[in-house]
C-alpha cells in the first residue's frame, strides 16, 4: 500500500487532484482499475477514455489532466513514471539467509544480507556481493563474482568464472558460461577446442529465461551495462553485446559478433558469425544477418505472409529471379531494335 | 500386458479374429511387431503391407480386416485407438509420497495422492489438487494452484501465482510465470516494468521442455484448455493462445498476441506483437507473421531451399526486385508507344 | 604448467626453436600472448603478424617458422594442434565420489572413479561407466546408461531409457528423452500418443546448453557417433543425425528426419518433419527446408538483410511475383507480335 504523497516524492511529479493519504495497492490498466489501484495514460489516443476513469490515481502528462475525473499525479514520462511504480508492487525476494539444504562451499563469505535458496550449490572462491539473492536450485561455479543486488531465479547455471555486474537479474533455467562450440575437424571427427575465456556480464543487466551465453574460446563474451536480454536468447562464444542494447525472445547469434549500443535485434533474429553491427541498428523480426551492419537505421529481410496457396507460386516465381531478371533485359534490348527500326522506318518515309 | 478383451473394451471397438486371452505387451510399427506387440494401419497405403504382419493384433478399419492375417480390432478411427492404446503401456510415476529432500512449505496441504520428487522446493500458499505429480528439482513459487492429476516432470520452474489446470503436463526444465520483457526507456538506459500479472494454463494442456510462458505486465497470459506445445516454444506476456491450438517446437510469439482455437503454428514460426490470429489459421513453418491473420486457412512466408550459388543470384534479385518492376513498366509503356506507332503507321500505309 | 617438451610428445610435433624446459600455463591470442602462454597461426594471413609475438611458443607450419621471433612448435595442422593443446588447461571436475546430498537408488553400481554431484538423482537401474561425471542437480531416469568418460554439467535431464555412448559432453539445463510431440486429434481436442522409443546417443558426442532431444513414438531417436551438437537446439522425435555431423544453434528439427553424415545445419535452420538430407550436405544459417536434400552441397533459402523502407517495398513486389511474371510473358508475346508485324511490314515496303 502507498500513498498518493509517497508516490508523488518517489516518481517526483506533481499531485494536482486527490488526497495526499489515499492509497493504492496495485497497477491497473485504465479501464479496469478501481479506486484501490493506480492507473496510467502514456499516449494521447487514449485520452478520450480518461472520461469513464474509476482508478484511485492516474499518471499522466498535466496537459491532459482536465479530462481526468479522478486524482491525477502529473509526470513528464507517464510510461517511465508507471515503469517505476509498478516495482513498489512486486512481490520481495524471502529474508536473507542462507537454505540449510544449500551446499556452499567453505571458502564462499556469504554476506548477511544475501539470501540463498533451497538446494543451491555455490563451489569455491565464489564472490557474492550485498543484497545477492541466488534462487533455489542454482548452480554457482568455481570463482564466480555475483556484485551487489543481483538476483537469480531458481534453476539458474553459472559456469566457473563467469562475472555478473552490480543490479542484474537473470531468470529461471538460464546457463551463462557453458562451452563455446568451438571444434576443430579431425578427418574422423571432431577434436573439441577447450573454451579458456569467461563470461563477463556488466551491471543492470537483465537476461530472461532459458538464454544461453556461451564462455569465451580464448577472449571473453562480453555483455555491457544495462543490456536487456528476453528468454530463449542464444549468445555464443566471444560475442560482445553493446551497451544498452535489447535482444528480443529467440534471438540466435553466432560467435565472435559484436553488436554496438543502443541496439534492438527483434524476435528470432539471426546473426552470423564474426560480424560487427553499428550503434543504433535496430533488426526487425526473423532478419538473417549475414553481413555487417554498418549505418544505423532499420534493416529487414525476409517477405511477408500470404495464404499458402499464393505464396506457393510467387516462391517458385523467386526461384526463378535470375531468368526473369534476363528476360526482362532481352525485352529491353528487342524493343530498343524494334524502337530504332521503326524510327529508320519513319526518317525514311519521311 | 494387457489382453485383447481388454483392449477391445478400452478402446470400444470389436475384435475380428484372435483370442480375446491372447496378451500384448507394447505397441511396434506394423513391419516390426512381433506377437506379443500391438500394431495399427491408419492409412489406406498401408493395407497392403498386412500380409506380411505377425503382430498379436493390429488396429484398423473393419473394411480392411480381411488383408490382415493376424487378429483384428476393428475401430472407427485406428489412429487415434493407437493413441489411447499406447497409454497402456507407458512407465507409470513413482508410488505417491514426499521425498526427504523436498522443501515444502508448511502452510502446504499435501493430498496423500500426491508425488513430490527429490529436491523439489513448494513455497507458501501453493494449491495441489488430487495425484498430482512434482519431479525431482521443480521449483514451485508462492501461491501457484496446481489442479487434480497434473505431472511436472523433473527441474520445471513454475514462479509465483501461476495457475495449472487439470490433467496438464508440464516437461523438463520449463519456466512458466518469468517476467514479461517489459521496460520503459531512459536516457541512460532502461526501466524495468514490474511484470504484476499471472499466467493461468488451463485443463488438459501439456507443455513441452524448455518452454518459456511469461506472466502478464498487468493483465494476465492466458493458455485455454486442450492446448499442445511442444519443445523450446516462447510466448511472452499477456499472448492468449486459445483453446486446442498447437504450437511446434521453437515457435516464438511476442507480447499481447492473441491466438484463437484450433490454429497450428508450425516450427520455428514467429509473430510479432499485439497480433491477432483468427480462429482456424494454420501458419506453416518459419512463417513470420508480421500482421494480424483475419481469415482462416493456411498461411506461409519464406523462400524455397536452393542450391547456394543459384539461391545467391536469386537472392540479389529480390533485393532488386521493385526497379524490376518499373523496368516492366517501361517496358510496357514503351512497347504501348511502338504499337501506337504501328497502328497509326500502318492506318496511314492503308 | 605444461613444458615443451611435453608439448612436442603430446602434439607430436617438431620442437624448432626455444628450450623444451620452458613452461607456459594457457593459450591465447598471438597478439596478447605472453612469455607464459602459448599462441597459434592457422592461417597463412596472419603470418605477418608474426614479428611482434611474444608468446612462450607459438604453433604453426614448419614453412612459416623463419617468420617468428620466439620459440615455434611446428606442426602439421596448426588449428588441430591448438585444439587439442587447449585441452591442457581446461578446468577438470572434482575428484570422484558422490555427494551427500545425492539421491542415488540403491539399484545403482556406481565405480569408485564416478563424480555424483550435489542434488542429483538418479533412479532405478541406471548403468554409470568408469569416470563418468553427473553434475550438480542432474537428474538421471530409470534405466538410463551412461558411457566411459561422459560428462553431465549442472541440471541436466536425462528421461528413463535415455543411453549416452562413452565420452560424450552434455551442457547445462539441456533434456533428453522428453516426450515427442506427437497426439491424435479428437474432436474436443488431443489424444496424446505416449512415447514408447528411446533416445540412443552414440560416442564422442557433444550437446550443448538447453538443447532438446525428444524421445521416439515407437522407434528411438538416433543420435549417431561424433555428433556435434550447439545451444539451444531441438531435434524432435524418431530423427536420426548422422556421424559427424554439426548443429549450430537453435537449429530446429521436425519428427522422423534423418540427417546423414558429415552434415552442417548452420544456426537456426528448420527442417520439417519426415525429410531426409543426405550425406554431406551443409545449410546455411535460418534456412527453411522443406524438401529432402539428394545431393551434396550447399544450400540456402531466405532473402538478404536490407535497409527496412528498401526491403518493404521489395517485399511487396515479392507478392506479386506471380503476376509480374505474367506480365513479362504478355510483354514477351506483345512485341513478338510487333516484331511479326514489322517484319511482314518491311517485306511488304521491300
Amino acid at each position: 500500500m502507498v500513498t498518493l504523497a509517497e508516490l508523488e516524492e518517489f516518481l517526483g511529479g506533481r499531485l494536482l487532484r486527490g488526497d495526499p493519504a489515499t492509497t493504492v495497492s496495485g497497477v491497473a490498466p485504465l479501464q479496469r482499475a478501481t479506486p484501490a489501484e493506480l492507473a496510467f495514460v502514456a499516449d494521447k489516443k487514449y485520452v478520450p477514455r480518461l472520461k469513464d476513469a474509476r482508478a484511485g490515481c492516474v499518471l499522466l502528462r498535466e496537459a491532459w489532466a482536465d479530462d481526468c475525473p479522478v486524482p491525477v499525479l502529473a509526470v513528464d514520462d507517464p510510461y517511465l513514471a508507471y515503469a517505476r511504480a509498478s516495482r513498489l508492487f512486486e512481490d520481495s525476494p524471502a529474508a536473507p539467509g542462507i537454505h540449510p539444504s544449500a551446499v556452499v562451499d567453505s571458502s564462499v563469505r556469504v554476506p548477511e544480507t544475501v539470501q540463498i535458496g533451497a538446494h543451491a550449490v555455490i563451489e569455491a572462491g565464489v564472490e557474492l556481493g550485498e543484497g545477492v539473492v541466488i534462487g533455489p536450485g542454482c548452480f554457482i561455479g568455481a570463482r564466480v563474482s555475483i556484485g551487489t543486488g543481483t538476483r537469480l531465479m531458481p534453476n539458474v547455471t553459472l559456469y566457473h568464472d563467469v562475472s555478473l555486474g552490480e543490479r542484474c537479474r537473470v531468470h529461471a533455467s538460464t546457463v551463462i558460461g557453458a562451452d563455446g562450440f568451438g571444434f576443430a575437424r579431425r578427418p574422423d571427427g571432431w577434436e573439441r577446442i577447450a573454451q579458456l575465456g569467461r563470461v563477463l556480464v556488466g551491471d543492470d543487466v537483465d537476461i530472461g529465461a532459458s538464454v544461453t551465453i556461451d564462455r569465451g574460446a580464448l577472449d571473453d563474451t562480453v555483455i555491457e551495462n544495462d543490456v536487456i536480454i528476453d528468454d530463449q536468447v542464444h549468445v555464443a562464444h566471444n560475442c560482445r553485446i553493446g551497451a544498452r542494447s535489447a535482444l528480443a525472445g529467440c534471438v540466435g547469434i553466432a560467435g565472435s559478433v559484436t553488436v554496438g549500443a543502443d541496439c534492438t535485434l527483434a524476435g528470432q533474429v539471426g546473426v552470423s558469425g564474426h560480424l560487427e553491427i553499428c550503434d543504433n541498428a535496430h533488426i526487425a523480426g526473423q532478419a538473417r544477418v549475414t553481413r555487417s551492419v554498418v549505418a544505423p537505421g532499420g534493416y529487414s529481410s525476409g517477405t511477408p505472409l500470404e495464404p499458402t496457396r499464393q505464396w506457393a507460386r510467387n516462391a517458385v516465381r523467386f526461384t526463378q529471379l535470375e531468368a526473369l531478371q534476363r528476360r526482362v533485359v532481352e525485352l529491353e534490348e528487342a524493343l530498343a531494335t524494334v524502337q530504332a527500326a521503326d524510327e529508320s522506318s519513319d526518317s525514311r518515309s519521311e
